[in-house]
């Protein structure tokens, strides 16, 4: 078995990482639609919903509200965000090993999101990712005061 | 203030039920992507991401990986589900209660789902409905045996 997300959970594989706990990785997506698209992942490998159990279904969204809010805190200054889980080949799902996409959004960027669905880039991703991870950083110090 | 959702959690708004509990509502949305398009509603009113409490983010999101097997298990035949959930205005919502879209799919259906956004329409709402709640009622009674 080959599976590129369990070869980055391994280390075996390079990303970009955003946030990190014994169960989880959150990291940039390589062909992000927006600047700042994420994906959280849980390390133990399953497919996809129907393979997943609830509680790790729930840790996972849960994980993806804490870099949709860091996002809107960040240097990103998002207005909102896209969660999504495409859930089986049928869904767009390309790589099968679950995982929940986070797409910030900034007001009126409807024609940069469409042309970012097809260009899928980001010119700094090392920058993206020092701004995200400084958000959650904030957001964790916020919450234990 | 005047909410769409309350008025259906409160019974003053006509919906598709499709499932409910003390803490959240599961009905068809009236402008369905696809076949089946649901939503999940916390019936307590919070705006977005940024004012909902993560055990009702997470809680939404396992009534709805429930609805996605229930659309793979029923007549409706789905082999994928797309699970969204739109935070702010910017992020494509429209309705500023929280909600969490289950749109089914199926393999190929990539011109019929791209159609579906625009027409958002279905024939008959109330066969749709009865068959996922069927499916889930077997799914929950599976589950306890
Ligand atoms: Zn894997
Ligand atoms: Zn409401």
């Amino acid at each position: 078995m080959s599976c590129v997300f369990c070869a980055i959970v391994a280390g075996d594989a390079p990303a970009v990482r955003i946030w990190e706990d014994d169960e989880h990785l959150a990291i940039l997506d390589i062909r992000p639609f927006t600047q700042g698209h994420t994906l959280v992942i849980p390390k133990r490998h399953t497919v996809d919903l129907t393979d997943t159990p609830p509680h790790t279904v729930a840790t996972m969204t849960t994980i993806g509200q804490r870099i949709a809010k860091a996002a809107r805190a960040s240097g990103l200054h998002a207005d909102g965000n896209n969660i999504a889980i495409n859930d089986g080949k049928a869904a767009f799902q390309s790589v099968f090993h679950i995982h929940l996409h986070v797409v910030p959004r900034r007001d009126g960027d409807k024609l940069k999101f469409a042309k970012g669905m097809l260009v899928r880039r980001d010119p700094d991703r090392g920058q993206t990712g020092r701004l995200l991870r400084e958000a959650l950083a904030r957001i964790d110090a916020d919450e234990k005061e």
